[in-house]
């Protein structure tokens, strides 16, 4: 992009204060701001940071008055977090739109159907029977498998890798380096010490409005489907297992693992390298701290922390206390000491 | 796949029971049933399900008498799981036998020498010097270094990078992502606080049977090789790092990972999340639960858990009583109290 | 590589002591020395393996007496190991020098302006107004996006994925699999449960001289640039989240996770499956142990262990402390036993 400060202006029916012809190319943050941006201030917390910006134009609110000259152009707008949203949203959509057509070489089957006005940029691979709806860009390098569908509107990043029969829903995200649909991790031991491979035979089904992380691995169910709900949210290098179900609106942070079989709830909140036992369910709402082991079923609404969690508020004292502990056995022996030698004392 | 129930029970030498022109295109478990699929009963405490499945078809031992009327069609066999396996195999062997030929465009070095029936999905890489044994099935996308073997029977999934030199036996499966080879995490400390990278120049070696998962990363030995031996299956996001030596039949849950140079014996268990601390030894039949931290060499049959890890039994105890910390310290405050004032008292 | 002792000598300047003819083709460790390898002696310690390697030939001090006899041709030299890791310096720069040329397919951008002397893999990716330096490798199926900057002497691994507008420096080495620039991990919570994403408009910078390991992920800034100081090296299945800034010369063991907006000093040494919470600063020195929870600010010089994380030396005693948690417990209850019967029977 690059504009005008009074282009801007006009866009967002704003006013200009300073020089209307300096022409930005990028946003910042107002504390950080180069010249040649365009940053903005909403909340009066950061208001020191206008006098000394070397952002290049300023979207500020109407009500706002300067203690001080400022150097920056400023365009005063109703709200001006709003305006700025609403400019990324224009900056995004425009970056977006212009990723369109078939590169080449990229390999679609010719039993492939394919909607109107998608992407598909070089090396990307969709296998026979894959449907992909309106709107789909699928960057360079990605892997689409025999039989996958997926909706509209999707965004596959590059070297993204759907194993066969899987289904992505509609407006989807999938980061590069994400998996979905790999083998469970099912073997049946065997007399002689070895492991016999149990055929994976079921899918992993996306739906509406999911977001998947880079390297993000999500298998598919050993029969039946892995399941994950509409809006949820995976941060990277997340495991899912074979058979899961995550609930709707559910989002977990990084390097979170879930083991086979566990049903999550909606709304859940997990946070980073947490690790979820597996066979156990999760109920709604629940929140479960950073680095924990949930190894039994949580009810709704609980608030989880600690290896093994527990309740968040006793986990907080109890898992802080462990510090504590040489101090506390020392106590504990200087009592025992104590208390036999008063006895021996009688 | 898509058979009628009659052409199912000749293949299986059963019986049919009700409508044998059902048409099934897929399995499902009896619970989960859904129409146009087969199913199977083999452990009674499943049989309810066999009276509401929606399932079209359902195989029983021939010892099964109904209690109820059932929809569906019933194939009554001399063992229900084992047909039900048979048919798996079937199944799994013929969409394996679909993918063959070498898909274009795909790159193979003149220099590299390739075995019979083999599959080489688009944007597949095979280098110099490579050697790909029969009926090795490389996805889409793979990368097959310099000088790389592979044995015989190999899936190669979509996006496989195998770096120069490694070893892959015969019949192993590695998943979408997984990088074999890659530099172990080798830095000389300069005096200045920089550091000097440490060639690694050797290899990863995987023995026969193994089977990666989606996104695991080997790194290859700084000189000699990390080495897989037979039978090993590790799930996804592990990590395995240089000089590491696996036993037979180890298999490790996902997000584990191993520090360099550690040796672990043959038919080890190790959990999801689990850490193991550089240089060390772990013995045969070791098993080691989740999110574990194993720090120092543990012998043959030990059973370890928590971080530090310890004896499972010891630790079930010991890390469930965190909890109680908080009481256990007012206890402690309040007998020192109460000591105190008897020592005054006297 | 192929050459005779009597070469070997003739380039370090050595003596052959033995048979010159014998040839090698790879090295070894002198422990797993085995024919046609070349290994070194260079600490006493090793002595012993000298007189039953199987390795061809043996680098060894000018220095050295033999006490027993010999297999091994011996080259004599100054300093074993000096003269090992040059000899290392050369095999591994021809093994790089044999990567030249831009192989066919690949997509270079009609936009992107690329240096001299580079390699570009079959199926890797270049997009528009990339900049790549002079004496870039970069690998198969690696991807790098629109208007990314990548300096002089980088080495970026078969499927590597870089993001739109992001800078690596001079002299970077990315493995397999890594991820840059990819989208933070930010959504606003809606009043229905939902989650809004926020648009993800910074950018990744890799300065000088960073390592990135096999499938590590770091992501974009939200606004602005999550930032990689010079001489960082980061090992596999890292996960940086956006908006961190990581100073010179720190390094991480692999799985370890840096939440968002995280301020990690210089010279600064993570274990591995480390977590740091968000929005905190870790100073300069920090050194923190493997899988250790850091919650809260960390100051120059401090070595933290555990999770939640302390003083290292506080940590290792009162973690190990946790496996005599039933032991205290049953003291604790017996002494509040003995003081009520000790009160009772007053």
């Amino acid at each position: 992009m690059d504009f005008k400060a009074t282009d801007i202006a006009a866009f967002l029916d704003g006013e200009i204060v300073g020089n209307g012809n300096v022409r930005v190319s990028n946003v910042s943050k107002i504390e950080e701001g180069k010249p040649g941006t365009l940053a903005f201030l909403a909340n009066n917390k950061y208001e020191n940071y206008i006098y000394t910006t070397k952002a290049s134009a300023v979207l500020v609110n109407k009500s706002f008055i300067p203690r001080e000259e400022i150097e920056a152009t400023l365009i005063k707008v109703d709200d001006a977090y709003e305006a700025f949203a609403s400019l990324l949203d224009l900056y995004v959509q425009s970056k977006a739109d212009s990723k369109k057509g078939i590169e080449q070489p990229s390999y679609i089957s010719d039993k492939a159907k394919t909607g109107e006005n998608i992407y598909v940029g070089a090396f990307a691979y969709v296998g026979k029977n894959a449907k992909v709806g309106d709107n789909v860009k699928i960057y360079p390098q990605a892997y689409i498998g025999d039989n996958v569908t997926i909706g509209d509107d999707c965004i596959i990043y590059a070297g993204v890798k759907i194993y066969d029969d899987c289904v992505i829903g509609n407006r989807c995200i999938l980061h590069s380096g994400a998996v979905i649909g790999s083998d469970g991790f099912g073997f049946a031991p065997q007399k002689d010490g070895s492991y016999k491979k149990i055929h994976q035979i079921g899918n992993t089904v996306l739906e509406d409005d999911v977001e998947i992380g880079a390297n993000t691995t999500i298998d598919c169910g050993t029969m039946g489907s892995t399941l994950i709900h509409k809006g949820v949210k995976l941060d990277n290098l997340v495991q899912v297992a074979h058979n899961v179900e995550i609930g709707e609106h559910t989002v977990s942070a990084a390097q979170t693992g879930i083991s086979g079989s566990v049903k999550v709830g909606k709304n859940c909140m997990f946070g980073g390298q947490v690790g979820i036992a597996g066979h156990i369910t999760v109920g709604n709402n629940v929140l479960v701290g950073a680095q924990s082991g949930v190894n039994s079923s949580a009810k709704d609404d609980q608030k989880l922390l600690g290896s093994p969690a527990i309740d968040i508020r006793k986990a907080l004292r109890a898992y802080g206390l462990i510090k504590d502990l040489p101090e506390i056995r020392k106590d504990v022996i200087h009592l025992k000491k104590e208390m036999n030698s008063g006895k021996n004392n009688k």
